[in-house]
């Protein structure tokens, strides 16, 4: 079968015109850089014969059918800062030539099949993510996001303004989709490391963050014996052996990670008074999540109380698993099988919009390896060979649920 | 016996004059809080008697006694930024009120009695310090220091041309000196702890600081197994636990300390890439000090190769320790037993410009206690009565060394 878009391709030329001032590729929602990838994709989908339109929330649709039960696809158009070519974007491109294609094989769909590019998934621009899916959805609070500002003190309406859109509460909303495929990078090693094509999703990992401050005493690095110390800093790097000594104990699919810290006053001669460092906790089993919390404030308290210090664990948020749909799961099993792609069940550590239309709809991904397990980043890489696998298993899913 | 000088109350008007604008005590070298503190103290050396100078590297003295041989007393009237009131200034005042009171009762000396205000000893402003006393001793590096500027880029050449000094090398070295003796608040609560009035200083801590980088792997905190990672936070709380476990095993005198940190990029949902950690370490005997930084590297060594992580271990600087002069130390205790004040020998852990000082002459210092062991904090206390105590074992001391 001769592929009519060349998913590799498109995302070069995407990315290549879609560059920051510094030649990055950094699509914070509603940039320019992010309006001229937003554009492309229009065009590309009405070459295609899709109907679009812009959502006011900034999602661009690619719509193939009539009006009605309508099965959803496509991934988010943004990405972090100085991110990589596929995170997302990939997900959107395989989504259009995956129902290109169909169309041309079998004209129009049963059920109208619709490719979506979500505006804002990454929470990378303002405090606050999955803006794209959680509009579509009717879920975006307005009060809580009404004052959000990006690090310019533009709001995240000032910014859709800005670019011509004109936001108000659930003006976004779709009461159409009766499922959502999402195909993405895996951004993780797991695939490459068992030699697979491909990961069929079971679930999306249950995350919680927590913020954790030790208050000891500040006191002079020289003049005070150890014995006189209430060191909070000693006290964050007992924390983070014991805890993450704890996690590997437990081993997959849990995973937890310290990755920023803080000491104050910070100085190397000043015993710290305070050390406070996030927390990040993920596994695919929410009872299973909910005990290693437990565990971890066992251990703050007992390390904390043991060195004459004392702290504060405050939750800042806590996202529960997402089940895949096992229809959907069993579907894209079986096109890897009548396709003769290697594939194995897998979960996603990472969030997706996926997670936010799994609240109205069943939902299924489908995962493409990523090299070397890099993500969020400019070294980000899939060989166009398993960009097009991924496609094709899309493509024959997208098929059993819509005609 | 009356004293004619008021230390703690002459102490509190130099730092009411000397305020900055936040209503802070922050003498950085050259500054106008700084030379509001060295004019006032010009004017109280004067009314006392003193013949007084600035030399060209900013530091004040004032003179009791013909030109030769000279027993120089005193210590710094820099601070930290947001310091306290005593370290430093509380050593110059003492001094002069000292010497003052000999000259009353026993007039001019057989050795002349110098006090200095030394401008520089915190290196806050610049990355250098004791200027002051470096620049007594003729021991500047001119080249080392002519490229050194303050955070407003302004070099310390030009911040001393900016109040009327004119530095050129060697210009402010003394070759008259036969003794120094210093007197300090304690900086630690070991006085306090063990309800002592005044400390024989036995020497000051050799003092070593070294920068530790740990280098791994970024990964997503959420598609990472842990066994897929290389987690350079990780490593570091385990090499800042270990570290701190193991200077406490050893016990007194060695301290050791990690104040500082800094994880890349820093980011709750990304596995440290990097971590960057000070080592500080002091010890009173050099050998002592050495063993440990082997013990350090070993501990280094062992996690990073565990952890499949890689380091540098960067020396910053290597103080060997620095002895009291017996023969001073033996006056001092005589000063205190002759006045019945309770003391204890201690040895520093904090540097002073004594250490700078013992390199041309034999030097003693006297220790007052610090409430709570605070210091460069504006908590940092010390009973007015033990200020006096601790001028009177000083004069007592500058009686025997210059009469």
């Amino acid at each position: 079968m001769m592929a009519d878009l060349d998913i590799s391709k498109i995302i070069d030329e995407i990315c290549e015109l879609s560059k920051d001032e510094k030649g990055e590729i950094t699509r914070f929602p509603f940039s320019d850089p992010w309006l001229r990838a937003q554009m492309y994709l229009k065009e590309l989908f009405e070459k295609s014969g899709f109907d679009t339109y812009f959502d006011c929330a900034g999602n661009l649709h690619g719509r193939m059918g009539a009006p009605g039960d309508t099965i959803l696809t496509g991934s988010h158009a943004d990405t972090v800062r100085n991110g990589g070519k596929y995170d997302g974007l990939y997900g959107v491109v395989a989504a259009a030539a995956a129902v290109s294609r169909l169309y041309k094989k079998h004209g129009m769909p049963k059920k109208a099949l619709e490719v979506v590019a979500f505006s804002e998934e990454e929470g990378t621009r303002f405090p606050f993510n999955f803006w794209g899916s959680k509009a579509l959805i009717g879920d975006i609070e307005w009060k809580k996001i009404k004052n959000l500002k990006d690090k310019e003190g533009i709001s995240i309406v000032e910014a859709l303004e800005n670019q011509g859109f004109s936001y108000s509460e659930g003006c976004a909303k779709k009461d159409d989709i009766k499922a959502f495929v999402e195909i993405h990078i895996e951004q993780g090693g797991v695939l490459e490391a068992k030699n697979m094509e491909i990961g069929v999703v079971t679930g999306i990992v249950g995350y919680k963050k927590f913020n954790v401050e030790i208050l000891g005493e500040a006191n002079h690095a020289g003049t005070t014996p150890m014995g006189f110390r209430k060191d909070a800093g000693f006290c964050a790097g007992l924390i983070v052996s014991e805890l993450i000594k704890k996690a590997r104990e437990q081993g997959d699919p849990l995973v937890a990670t310290i990755g920023q810290i803080e000491f104050r006053p910070n100085l190397a001669n000043v015993v710290p008074a305070y050390a406070q460092f996030s927390l990040d906790m993920r596994h695919t089993d929410g009872d299973a999540l909910n005990r290693f919390q437990e565990e971890a404030l066992e251990i703050i308290k007992k390390i904390t109380s043991i060195e004459k210090c004392t702290f504060n664990f405050t939750a800042i948020f806590d996202d529960k698993p997402v089940y895949m749909d096992k229809n959907i799961m069993d579907v894209i099993t079986e096109a890897c099988e009548n396709q003769g792609v290697k594939h194995m069940k897998i979960h996603s550590g990472a969030g997706h919009d996926s997670q936010i239309l799994a609240r109205i709809a069943p939902v299924g991904m489908v995962f493409v390896p990523s090299k070397n397990g890099v993500s969020h980043n400019p070294r980000e890489f899939t060989e166009p060979e398993l960009l097009e696998k991924g496609a094709c298993v899309l493509e024959e899913t997208l098929y059993k649920l819509a005609y």
